[in-house]
């Protein structure tokens, strides 16, 4: 049983994610959750689902009937993306995402990481056989135009870094933002002239029925001829057809690519061999146990307390 | 000839460059002297030296003895590096090195771009075989160290752009430095503790007497096993055959190098093959014609107005 402090509610914790997870997860909560005054019931398992009174959760837990948790109050999602779950009409309770502090400076690092090494060219380097001086005066920050596409936590959060080292950066957003540091469009309009400005691409959207293959052979054609793309965000943002026929025809000089419509990446998918695509393993936007552990306990507190959930999802948008 | 506003000399400025760089640095320059309200003659040519007043040089022009410029009033430096002039005897006058905003630019990118490839290795997903999905969660920033050998303009730079990313820097320099925003070793005992405490060093330190070689056996010893190597200094601030040595014993798991004893690098030189060096072209100080002719236009309004000169070397010191 989990008690917050004062006239709470008690609650049990069910951590429902794949088995290696648990070990993973398990004495971080249980700190966490000390740190944030909560004394829970953490299990990874359980006979009566009637008792449960919180689900942490991993769309790929393989739990996808949530009828017979008949006391649920919260499914707290253990990772950013909530598109396996958000549609599930078992659900009947609120729904968190993961805004995990670990995952946004994860990010921030895997995006300024990709956008530099195609800035300056590292590949060329690294790959250049022996004795190639390849002598250039690489272009400078400001002269490199970045498209970020999505400005929630994580995108604000990514184009933020990329303007303090002195990117010519600028946004997109389906509605409009307040965004002082950088140009920022929204509609579709704006999306066009996003795309038409970015010698570096990079999504940051959440999947939705509105994002899925965003990025298809028409959009792709807006961009600067030999424009990299970087997809830290969702494989199904991308029609991965027409992103090879790009690369194909250097309309697309390269694409980074950290997620995938089916992961881990088949071997026999030809992002694989395809000289101009690097495959990360989904490592971006990975969840860190200790500061992801602290919302989830935050958050935790906040239905023993009865008082709204932080990253709280609207079923809706989707996100 | 050219004329200060106001009661100024007039001065007549040699170019003194490879013939490569005429083409890059003359509308650059000129639209820099008008800039700066100096109406100059500007020359790559001359037939009397004691008519010169000014010359804009790089150590490899092949000017090498400065007596017959009996006139001059001041060397302008072209590059950061001033090793292959400070010694030089027949050089009378005030010396300035070049701090070129796009410069430091530059190089805060390169240091960034390759801290952040080491950090996150990204080399393994580069050179990844089809079909190894290399699953791993990366460290984040926080939980790399990283230490900067030197904390003059460059050093600095870069060292605030780390932080910034939320890196665990520390830096070093000969004397005393105030550094707000990170701890700074000084002396021979803080390069120990210095060294002692970087997955990643960065060289950053001008070329002189005290620091050619400094990073030898020794020293390349006293870094965390498997530590990683960054030289866009100079490649005489290394022992090359010391850092080879290290390398083979996986005491330094990675050295990427911008600048060498002999550049272009030659074809034969081990460097070029070793599977855990890369071999960057010297384009981390790239100095840039544009923001380069600011600055030397502006010591060029020095120089006829009797002021002091910006980035004055000290001979005495050797920077």
């Amino acid at each position: 049983m989990c008690t917050g402090r004062g006239d709470t509610l008690s609650l049990n914790v069910l951590f429902a994610a794949l088995p290696h997870r648990w070990p993973q997860y398990r004495k971080q909560l249980e700190a966490a959750f000390a740190g944030a005054g909560v004394d829970c019931t953490l299990v990874n398992e359980i006979d009566d689902p009637a008792r449960v009174d919180v689900i942490v959760y991993a769309p790929n837990s393989g739990l996808e009937d949530f009828g017979p948790f008949t006391n649920l109050k919260a499914v707290l999602n253990l990772w950013a993306g909530v598109e396996d779950i958000v549609d599930n009409t078992t659900l009947q309770v609120p729904l968190a995402r993961m805004v995990d502090p670990g995952l946004t400076q994860g990010m921030i690092e895997w995006v300024t990481a990709h956008v530099l090494r195609h800035h300056l060219e590292i590949d060329l380097d690294i790959t250049c056989p022996p004795g190639d001086w390849r002598y250039r005066v690489p272009k400078l920050a400001s002269q490199q135009r970045v498209g970020i596409l999505g400005l929630g936590s994580l995108g604000a959060a990514c184009a933020d870094a990329l303007v303090s080292l002195g990117f010519d950066v600028a946004g997109w957003s389906r509605t409009a933002h307040d965004a002082s540091h950088f140009p920022a469009f929204h509609g579709s309009d704006g999306l066009e002239q996003l795309i038409q400005r970015s010698d570096i691409l990079v999504l940051l959207l959440p999947l939705t029925e509105a994002t899925s293959d965003l990025i298809d052979a028409e959009r792709l054609a807006l961009l600067p001829k030999g424009a990299v793309l970087l997809n830290p965000g969702r494989g199904g943002l991308v029609d991965d057809a027409a992103l090879l026929e790009a690369l194909e025809s250097g309309q697309v000089g390269h694409a980074t690519l950290d997620t995938f419509r089916v992961e881990p990446l088949p071997p026999d998918h030809p992002f694989w061999t395809h000289p101009r695509v690097t495959v990360t393993p989904h490592i971006a936007s990975a969840t860190r146990p200790e500061t992801a552990s602290r919302v989830i306990a935050e958050n935790v507190r906040r239905v023993a307390m009865g008082a709204p959930l932080l990253h709280l999802v609207d079923r809706g948008l989707g996100y």
